[in-house]
């Protein structure tokens, strides 16, 4: 399985790049499935046109509309690797088997059915299927969302029994550190699917977090690679013994979130849940949530949302406060989250510490900490973000 | 049934303008069915890249490509409908119902089992269709060919029970002449399906032919009118006896073909057979085939095809010319067509001489004469193509 995104196709002399690769792929005796994505700003330019257009965007249109840009890079490539001599066949995600529900715009699998790449494959041919799309099981085109031509390739490696999924990009693979924040920066060679669900969801743009998830619910190794050098890059996989048992694997940092403040909550059972219940029913993802200790019957609730949603967010927030007595709801653009993310934390209770010592030493003030297993985050002002990275990595000798 | 060609729905506010008029169609207590097709110049970009990528274009992979431009103009036709409250879902070739042989680039409609569009529109939904595609028996996106949307529009219009089918585009009507030729050609109001049908295969570009022979099949009157101007336009419909009984209807005229020639052919049965079945299987379509009396036991043959075929056409024949013995073949690149069309020509023997008359006044060389029931074409000079419209249409009074 080889996944390759926007750029990788994104012009007529990478689609006939990332054909040279295939074949040289093949002539090395490997069976290939390939997924594309559209190619480089295609899905950008039509949701321009959707805009200028019209205001109203139903779902079912906008995936209808979506979708076509991967016809196109999937249909090229087949004439490139035809130049070459390699036999391939596209597919759409319908014809690929991807059947999803009807959620327009972010649908998930429910099923895979992939009878005619199969079919392809013992014909001596190279499946190129569209990635981020499917179709869901009232026949409509549907798509998967963000990262979604990740997922493709991973629950197609699953559902095909492929050894592994490479995923083609524009970078190396993954680092301990963003490379342009922290020049130190070095590209971890293995990783487990604990640690990279952590560093996706925790800003780290290399892979969908829900293409981490599926791989690691099925078991399919991932090797994340470039594929402008082609050279190895990342691959997450189980964790074992031959994986270095770092305390801190990799440092992940993310600017794109604000922070949203409700004081004087009472602090009754039930007060949160109403918080959250009518947050989560607009639609906004909610990540990070701190609740202070009550003091006098009253406390104060911290969340990070997308700042996207923030006007959302907001007038929501405002309304529920209004109507459970809380004080005031008030945003804060200004923040940024920094991660520590390594399985050797589970053994290594004192990082935490570490961590918070190590920012006081730069001066940064810690606004909210969460912590998983193997993960601690702490919001900062986003200011304070670069600097905190760079003292992380250089502290924890990544 | 509505039908909006490439320039209708060419850019954003064409495909606005094309939304208010479905929207008012609606609201004058119409069902409609639109079709469109993709925007402008789409499919000749995508044509580029596929040159660029690749010298291989395998009929599949192009059909693809191809497809996905009807994907982008229906979907953002939907979303604008959408924009003034009328309820719109748009469908691929495949969801209509568009069910074609495997013959990609020009696959033939087998089958059409419109059952979504009928639910759609039981729903008070107004289902927007992509034109020029359908699905094969082995479930690949395949395309009609040239003018294929206003042969789905057709083939739906008939499917459908469709009281008749309008196609948009960017000229008002039929008209007698090319008004860019014929300063005073005129529009005309009522056309029978045989007439259009000689004028479609005599040089008039305002049908495709294949969508006529499918409205003659399936008596579904076309209206074709502009979507620049939404005035009344020419309607395509049974001769009845409202209609004037003109005996000459039009003028069309064709400047893209060439003439071969093959002189010294043995006159032999079967000689000719063998020459066309050869063009034939190369997929070379002949036009007009003209054999002198033979003198001495030999005769010319001349025949006209495409220009873009001229030099497989000379290939191919000068290959059959050495094997049966003829003297040379050559091709002539300096020919145009006139034809006269009227269904009173049935009645009216006399009008054959009179074009000859008309154009040996204007000192016009007749090369090849070719005649139906209601059509006759002559091969002229290309440089005298436009003399002799003008004056054929002064001459009989259109």
């Amino acid at each position: 399985m080889q996944k390759f995104g926007g750029t990788s196709v994104g012009d007529v002399d990478r689609i006939k790049a990332v054909g040279d690769h295939i074949a040289r792929t093949v002539r090395h005796g490997n069976q290939v499935v390939a997924v594309v994505s559209a190619m480089g700003k295609t899905t950008d330019d039509l949701l321009r046109l959707a805009n200028d257009v019209s205001s109203t965007h139903p779902g079912r249109e906008l995936d209808m509309l979506l979708t076509s840009g991967e016809r196109i890079s999937m249909a090229l490539l087949c004439m490139a690797l035809a130049d070459l001599g390699v036999p391939a066949v596209s597919f759409t995600g319908s014809q690929a088997g991807i059947i999803t529900d009807t959620d327009h715009t972010k649908a998930k699998i429910v099923e895979m059915r992939p009878d005619r790449l199969l079919e392809a494959l013992s014909e001596g041919r190279v499946p190129v299927v569209a990635g981020f799309q499917g179709v869901s099981l009232e026949k409509d085109v549907t798509t998967l969302g963000r990262g979604g031509s990740d997922t493709t390739a991973v629950a197609l490696a699953a559902a095909l029994g492929a050894d592994f999924c490479e995923i083609y990009t524009d970078v190396s693979g993954v680092f301990s550190a963003d490379p342009r924040v922290v020049a130190e920066a070095h590209k971890i060679h293995k990783i487990s699917f604990e640690e990279m669900l952590e560093l996706a969801a925790s800003g780290g743009r290399v892979l969908a977090l829900r293409s981490v998830e599926f791989a690691r619910n099925f078991g399919v190794p991932i090797h994340v690679r470039s594929s402008f050098t082609w050279e190895p890059g990342t691959w997450v996989q189980e964790e074992d013994e031959t994986m270095e048992q770092a305390v801190v694997s990799a440092i992940s940092h993310d600017v794109t979130e604000v922070k949203v403040t409700i004081t004087g909550v009472p602090d009754r059972p039930g007060i949160a849940a109403k918080v959250f219940r009518e947050i989560a029913d607009r639609g906004i993802n909610v990540d990070m949530i701190v609740q202070n200790t009550s003091i006098d019957g009253f406390t104060d609730i911290s969340f990070t949302v997308p700042k996207d949603d923030k006007a959302a967010c907001l007038e929501v927030t405002r309304a529920v406060s209004a109507e459970i007595g809380a004080r005031e709801a008030y945003a804060d653009s200004g923040i940024g989250r920094v991660s520590l993310i390594g399985a050797g934390m589970k053994t290594h209770p004192g990082v935490t510490a570490m961590m918070f010592e190590i920012l006081a030493k730069e001066g940064i003030n810690i606004e909210m900490i969460s912590t998983s297993a193997i993960r601690i985050s702490c919001v900062v002002r986003q200011d304070d973000v670069e600097n905190a990275v760079r003292a992380l990595h250089e502290a924890f000798e990544l």
